[in-house]
């Protein structure tokens, strides 16, 4: 590795907002090889002491279910130039799994998540910080399509967690935390001119990192 | 001039929202000389049938009020390499004045203003729109800064101005445009990492202009 500090990449934004989509094409514009890549879900708390029912019923979307502390010093560790061993969450037991994926410190570091903004330990670890804006109805058509199709629920469930438990997350917690974005791009993911840009100035930072 | 078409860049955003520095930090990190500069403002209807109070009574913040055709058709002029006589306003009288500043093809056309995006015409013209989004009373607050300090105007006067005509005509037409932005910019101006990005790509974009 060399000396230069790596550059650290936030992308936020609501649940099927296309952030995934940004990490995906920041990851294959810069080469995957450049980026340490940090999915915020992958840091779950693990509560090995409920049932798997009460564990069912957590509120997923609530900044205190993840453990940000475990991610802020795993990044920092990165920062230092020291591998980590990255989670890895099992979404149907709910749980934590014995597994981890090694993570090499990389020039890019890229965090993502709908709660990475919500956190100040988490924001000041970041040198660029991106919102992905998607309105609210085709976020949620979006989700209902993946959940029914992909994931095999019904439109009753996909309803009630969304009213319930989603949307009021959101507009307490991932809503507000769009004012501490530099960038916010609309219609994320699909969003090409904007891609553009990040993908700029990511091949930019990456070829002057011996100035920084 | 070279063969390879402009770069159309728009940047609009509400009053005082920080759209004169980000047009300024563009001239000055790419250069002058690369940019063809269109502010919207230059191009507000002439109306020499008025008296002086009928034109001070003007809605100078409708999207009518300003010369959108012309607009169109020099920045199309401009594309096919040809020169343009952008008209100057004057402010104080509410008229289109008798000069007009010459202004040349470059490899960048910069368009600002707070309608730009309300005219379909003029977007499609665009590659890249960029909205600079700043809270309604830090932008009230810095016009009124502005207007009492800079342009002697009294408190009751620069309200009376923002409640019945900039904040209605913001809220109808300005925000709404904000739909049409490949980027939104928080904190318009000051916002370096946002500048960063934006600039980067248009580094990149004038460097690699002959694979456009």
């Amino acid at each position: 590795m060399s000396n230069y500090l790596p550059i650290v990449f936030g992308v936020a934004g609501g649940t099927a907002s296309g952030k995934t989509t940004v990490a995906r094409t920041i990851l294959e514009s810069v080469g995957a090889e450049q980026v340490a890549y940090f999915p915020h879900d992958a840091y779950y708390r693990d509560s090995p002491h409920l049932s798997f029912e009460e564990r069912a019923q957590q509120n997923y979307d609530h900044p205190n279910s993840l453990e940000n502390k475990l991610l802020v010093q795993h990044v920092q560790q990165l920062l230092a130039g020291q591998p980590v061993q990255v989670p890895v969450y099992d979404f149907t037991l709910h749980r934590r799994k014995k597994e981890t994926i090694l993570v090499e410190p990389a020039p890019i570091v890229l965090i993502e998540g709908i709660l990475i903004f919500t956190r100040r330990r988490l924001r000041d670890l970041m040198d660029i910080k991106i919102y992905v804006d998607t309105d609210a109805d085709i976020r949620f058509i979006r989700r209902l399509e993946r959940d029914m199709n992909e994931r095999n629920r019904s439109l009753d469930s996909v309803v009630a967690q969304y009213v319930e438990t989603v949307r009021p997350m959101h507009l307490k917690f991932v809503e507000p935390s769009k004012r501490y974005a530099d960038v916010i791009i609309p219609n994320g993911g699909r969003n090409q001119v904007a891609m553009e840009m990040v993908v700029s100035r990511l091949r930019e930072l990456l070829n002057t990192r011996s100035m920084r």
